[in-house]
């Protein structure tokens, strides 16, 4: 019953086939190959138009990679107080990046644009001092596990627009949001406003298939210089192309998310039905975040399922967890199996009866 | 005729079976899985003692994060002017770790401990505006496919020592290295005055296969944050650990790396046995730098060999090419046949009778 | 009526006359002359123990001098979400410093025992994704005017020990704290755990008078090489330390920062009793923040007098202005008169009376 | 016989009387007072064009202020081997600014047009691994008293425009060049292709008055918020206005540059004429480098002359100290006297006639 993290399952059969099929023959080096054209071409054909690809390691450094093209001297980030950049990423963005991360409140994970708006009216073009914001980074999905419509995007793409900032999108389940919302890569960011985004496919169920996506010609030069400098530049960078290439071959990356994502919508159906259990936030994606009574969760992990305790500080006020109870965080993947679904209700089940 | 680098080359199949061995099931992330154990504690037995060890994607990330764990305010590097760090990173070092290259000349590609020691010299500890040495790095093999044997890197290393600098090694062809001394990792490290290294087993035959290995304890804290905040920690880290762990059962490395440098050695023989060419620097490991006509060279090329031309800068000035003359560099790696060369040699020997 | 800030004056004579009588002769450069030794021993009959010192041209770069002594990979510094570093300083702490910081909420502009290790908390040494604590800052008078007790300090000096964190203070208004607190700078300083400060007399009345101490022997190298790398090593230093000699001859800075206190006093209590009016910080030093009527306080405006609006986000929700009211910051200085303060209570009692 | 640095003078009687003169009265912070309005005008005039101004303590903080509004990732900045920013600014420019720095060797002090041109061919475009060229420093005057005719500058400044690169001067020792080349600051700046400057006047008579003068408007924001984030905004900006105003008034600065170039004109025959002693290299501003008798440096300072010894790498090969000759600074200032000059003459002769 592994429901710690998707990051934890290994790789769909058709990535370790790509690897595999990838690993004869001589090929140039540092991109420059036909596999990694064959994935920019093939990220432009999910994007529908011309962008630009830059491999990484991981997520953060995507995510740092992004932001360090759109850097200046007194640069603030707005973006939510739970994002990735905040909290989980060791003050990269900080201290690599050199930028002021301002954390904003949103419900349920989102960035509203009311918030937003507020918070940029705080940096003045006149008070120096303060700084001045340089772009906002929304999280797609959010690390609660809800999302944004292309509505939402394209309300805050409008204000990005219109105040000269840049709009990031950290990615790192994007595939799973473009299931649960149904919308084209296109139409939820560069047709709603988004400049540049970290797109990841590794919780998808690659190894490591992270990337920065930039629909913004103009930063080219400063993200290729900045891709090297960070050290991020695979020599042989077909192996992480050929990833993104079985993701992207005949939708798998849409199936694996599918599963995922309905595998999480059974098991947050299933919690919410339980006497004493109720969701933290929608389950939009394949994560379930709940609040359950603690004696529950013991149960649980007694029973061998593998979760995290979540700080109940990124849920609101009103699901805040009692006395007795704890909020958890179920994270579902590619790899997820019924019968492990199936396994941790019929635990739940027993324990309320009991 | 591929000897244009050895990251031209694909994966061993040991390698790539060893991937998709790990393919399946659920590892927890991030290095705490038991196959990043596995390969931590196979890097201790490959040095013979404890050591830490940190995966990064490039060879160029791992010389980053382990200088970053000794910088310190008006930091300067000695090294070799052509090193890794000094020409290939686009100022990383510079800009992301926050210290100053002092680049020495070094010949053939090695560091000279007088030249070093003069170089030192000149960072008095009163003069604070001129900043201050904190390390040493040295590239083994160099960057002119040489080598140091022990006695050179125990000079360095009680250099290093005498002055309270940190001893740096980038190992990107460490392998290569260790075949052509045939010395045990541990004497040519550690046992030596080694502090730290950059090891890499990328181009000896994986996909990505870097890493920083620690002899300090006592670096330990920094490198594990620095590890996360350049965004360097993979979240299923089992696949650059896999890929480690392959590279060091049976000594798989060796194998691989005997076999390349075998590979340069008859290439090197022979180039250095035609008329009107000779060799820019001694052929110690899987690199033939040579001083050809070039016209032999074009001949190569519409033969359809593949390889670089080399800046003449980084060779003795006793051995620059002269004007009909180009100088060229011939990289060999584990994929290299003995009809690659054969066919290479085959083509300048015709256009030498001709 | 100049009650904008107290960096609004000028100088004081004895320090204009100091500065004058250094015109002359010769004198060793960056610090190494006699007025600079001169100034460093005053410093340390201050603080009443050996101390090392570091001159710079404001405070902010004293704040990012200090935090860059400690900074370290993953670094986060705990400090009240109102402090200097966190909003007057354009990012520099976490651009040019590379560091997190997190923001305290604190009633009345101090930091709470409590709320620091609540936040403290959420930074477990395995969670290294979240970074890790390395200092803590202080203001001393806070923001809001505010000023710590000898207890106070102790507390957070206790914790920062304790936890392995360095206690910084920004001592900005720190006479004006002293002559609040009535006590030595030893007792307030590293008798209670404080690691290193930045001390200003600039707002007390010098032109440019900021400084590191630096309570901590075994950060004198790193400061010393920052001091230098930040380009704040005035080649002339004897102008620096001939204003702080001047500051410190007979007190000098304890006569200038309790007529300033004084000032403000009267002006609190003025303002305090005016109907409609009150105060939204206890007045502790040269400053009053109070909320006062829309209307008075553009009567007063009118009639000449110089204040800034102050944002209420900084006081208490009790004392939050109502509609139509306003929260304003009106700071006093050495040069302030009783002419002025009458003339404005004067405007102010008309106002009201009307 | 004060000749160890123009920075050991003390301030111009002009200079005093202003700081003096401004003592009084309140003035708003940060440069948005009267005085630094006057100040920018008065510099706006003496370039005879509009400028953007951002004081700075230091002139290392100038140079970095200035090299941070270019800086961009992976770049590159182009200077001779001995300048400032290379060797006297403990690795800011890379730690700080974060770029890396191509020292050229350049006779006599100064780059010459050919070796730039062959460093930046270095850099192609497609050479990401190598960093990208963004930016050319010169020293006007030179490291070692050498001054660029407008002709020099006017060749370096087309190479920066027709290759995309700022064109930035550093001058610490502005003034004397100008006196030594008698031309306008316009003509041999913003005239020539110059982007912007590091202006020091300082050295020239002053405390602490350097600035970065702007000839690009579209670098002012980015200049602007580093100026804050680098603790370089005075918030008693007038004392540095109303140095410089002081310096600019009835070209003051001319004034005292020519006495200084004078005296060491002066100081430069008289020790060429000298038996055993020969000059190392045109003295054309107020620094002589002169190579004299081991024996006469030591009889020289026993008889109380104050110089330093130099490093002859910064002097060309055909001037190089033999075995009992070493190379000397002589440095002369706006206080510099006839009587010092005379004295340090007569104990040379007496030397040498004995």
């Amino acid at each position: 019953m592994q429901f710690a993290s998707d990051n934890w399952a290994g790789v769909s059969p058709q990535v370790a086939e790509a690897l595999s099929a990838s690993a004869d023959g001589f090929a140039s080096a540092y991109g420059s190959d036909d596999v990694s054209a064959k994935a920019r071409d093939a990220l432009g054909a999910f994007f529908d138009r011309d962008v630009d690809v830059f491999f990484t390691a991981t997520g953060s450094a995507a995510n740092m990679l992004a932001l360090s093209a759109v850097a200046r001297p007194g640069g603030v980030v707005f973006t939510h107080k739970d994002a990735h950049i905040c909290v989980d990423e060791a003050a990269g963005p900080e201290s690599i990046v050199g930028m002021k991360l301002h954390g904003l409140q949103g419900r349920q994970g989102r960035i509203s644009a009311n918030e937003l708006l507020e918070a940029m009216a705080t940096y003045p073009a006149d008070a120096v001092h303060r700084g001045r914001g340089l772009a906002i980074s929304m999280t797609q999905a959010t690390e609660l596990g809800t999302t944004y419509c292309v509505m939402d995007v394209a309300a805050i793409g409008s204000i990005a627009r219109r105040n000269g900032l840049i709009l990031h999108v950290d990615g790192a389940r994007f595939s799973n949001a473009l299931v649960s919302q149904n919308v084209t890569p296109a139409a939820i960011t560069h047709e709603s406003g988004v400049d540049l985004m970290s797109l990841g496919f590794t919780k998808n169920g690659a190894w490591a298939s992270e990337m920065v996506v930039s629909f913004r010609p103009d930063l080219k030069d400063d993200l290729t210089y900045r891709h090297k400098q960070m050290g991020q530049v695979f020599s042989k960078n077909r192996f992480a192309a050929a990833q993104a290439l079985a993701m992207l071959k005949d939708d798998h990356w849409k199936v694996l998310a599918s599963h995922a994502n309905h595998m999480a919508m059974r098991l947050s159906d299933g919690v919410a039905s339980l006497a004493g259990c109720r969701l933290a936030a929608p389950t939009e994606i394949n994560e379930v975040f709940a609040i359950i009574p603690t004696a529950l969760a013991e149960r649980l992990r007694q029973a061998g399922a593998v979760f995290a305790n979540w700080s109940s500080d990124t849920a609101e006020a009103d699901v805040a967890p009692g006395d007795q109870e704890v909020m958890v965080r179920l994270v579902t993947s590619f790899a997820t199996t019924d019968d492990q679904v199936d396994a941790f209700l019929d635990v739940a089940g027993q324990a309320e009866a009991a």
